[in-house]
């Protein structure tokens, strides 16, 4: 099959063999498939795959099922799906456990629907199963206009919650107030004292990736039982931490990633999706945002657009 | 009634009035009354009673209901009961909200009742309620001879886990072994080594009184989906944080207090003890550990007891 392999730092396309399936997965025939931040990290060498998984780039996709394992019961040969990968999905062909792969809403093609997998299983897994969001709540998304972002604003206001944000550029906070957060801020301003005019009394979640670089301000924006997820590292590894305050506040800093997490959990995020949120994406409540959409062989460009942090939204390369 | 107040950092026993009684409140006539560590901090001024709590020292108690408010509807006058109290314990009376108190088992006297509530609602919310501990895990509480540690290793037995302690000397080591310990290792020693060779691929829970010295050979003993649980600063309040480790090892680090939660927090710990806690006392599975009782007339010797670190368990004090 068609894949994408790494030679020093560089995407190319090679001729890799299909993936074999284990007897719970199912192999996905890849129509479209999701750029993740962690493909640049894991380019560079700086983020290497879990144990099992494919050293192939690509942690979503869309696509039709081709095969299934012998002990495969939800899913059959020809059913139009879109999943989350350990790895693999920058290729013709990819396997991964059945219940990583749900049902396409029908009302999305193949590029919308291969943007969805990874940045709502992020927000669905750190925002409802990590940080027990509630109804009411005040949220900010530190990089608001990025996949991750756009897919939290419009989870939190579908679920009654207020969210803010911190980006790159005013056109990313318009864009981040049409989805439906109440207001942001340019991140080269003092994006802290805004949050603080915000949420006076403290905001209850903030899902970051940024790390050391804003942790002490975060936590100080942070109100009683406020909860720090802290999903990237952008601002650095290394800080301070008050202890006082955090115990204090009764404040919960979680660390979090998705990829590496066990096959059962990330069974119960997809389902959770399947069940909670793909409904409102098939009534048009939530929409997928897709900045732009690329062939395979246009990966290289894909990955430079990601790392300019011109995107709003999902970029997504596309195959035959 | 009688009840101590703080004069220099002293004791004395005065005549204060009576508390009055709010709607939804029960007045307690105190039989005893526990000691606990942030009652030292209270007196030399470090620990300001939460808004609307009273000024007078002492966070549980028992104690025979001596009158209702108005709503209350689950207490009546002569109930024999154990209480959390946002404070107002060292005095003859007491009042509390009434899912606060809950029913004595019958099997303790109050001298054993009144060693309840505050360390097993401590470890209930933070164990299971925060760190949502299951069955299988192993725990590490330092201090382990407190009246926390004492309390959370037997709830950590009776529940299916597996707890490890750090303690003041070799006598507490082995009361904790006693009570349930699988093992223990003595302060002054090399305790981080211990504990990773107890559990090698990381702890589960650490419940942790001491916050700065140990927190980051805390989190690096801690493994993959590990919670750090900061319930006291005796070790100090600033220090660093790897923010990669966290992230990788999905670990949480949750600052946590029992005494300024809402009222329905406490309730609710409250109904969790008297269903799931209280009946393993009264079937002996679980015993309350009071190392010495003394009359409220004593209480200053009772703090000095407490300062030194000698007890084992419970220190409480006697009202008529």
């Amino acid at each position: 099959m068609k894949a994408i392999e790494v030679v020093e730092n560089n995407l190319i396309i090679s001729e890799l063999p299909i993936p074999e399936l284990k007897d719970d997965e199912v192999l996905i025939k890849v129509k479209a498939a999701g750029l993740n931040r962690a493909d640049l990290a894991q380019k560079k060498g700086l983020y290497p795959p879990p144990p099992g998984a494919s050293e192939i780039l690509g942690l979503e996709c869309s696509g039709i099922i081709e095969g299934i394992g012998k002990k495969v019961t939800s899913k059959k040969v020809g059913d139009e799906v879109m999943a989350l990968l350990g790895g693999g999905g920058y290729a013709e062909f990819v396997s991964c456990p059945e219940f990583h792969a749900i049902n396409k809403p029908k009302n999305l093609d193949w590029v919308e629907s291969a943007s969805i997998p990874e940045v709502y299983a992020t927000c669905w897994l750190n925002l409802f199963m990590e940080a027990s969001m509630t109804k009411g709540e005040k949220v900010v998304f530190h990089a608001g206009a990025s996949g991750i972002g756009t897919a939290g604003i419009q989870l939190a206001k579908a679920f009654g919650c207020e969210s803010f944000v911190t980006a790159g550029s005013e056109d990313k906070i318009k864009k981040c107030i049409d989805l439906g957060a109440s207001d942001g801020e340019v991140r080269s301003k003092d994006i802290f004292s805004k949050i603080q005019s915000w949420a006076p009394e403290g905001v209850h979640i903030i899902l970051d990736p940024v790390g050391a670089e804003y942790f002490e301000n975060n936590l100080g924006v942070l109100g009683i039982e406020g909860r720090l997820i802290i999903i990237g590292l952008m601002g650095g590894i290394e800080t301070k931490v008050n202890l006082g305050h955090l115990m204090i506040k009764r404040q919960k800093i979680i660390g979090s990633t998705i990829r590496a997490r066990s096959i059962d959990k990330k069974n119960q995020v997809m389902k959770d999706l399947s069940k909670k949120v793909i409904p409102l994406f098939e009534s048009g409540e939530l929409k997928p945002i897709v900045y732009k959409a690329l062939p395979l062989s246009e990966c290289n460009e894909a990955h430079a657009i990601m790392e300019s942090n011109e995107n709003i939204g999902k970029i997504i390369l596309t195959l035959n």
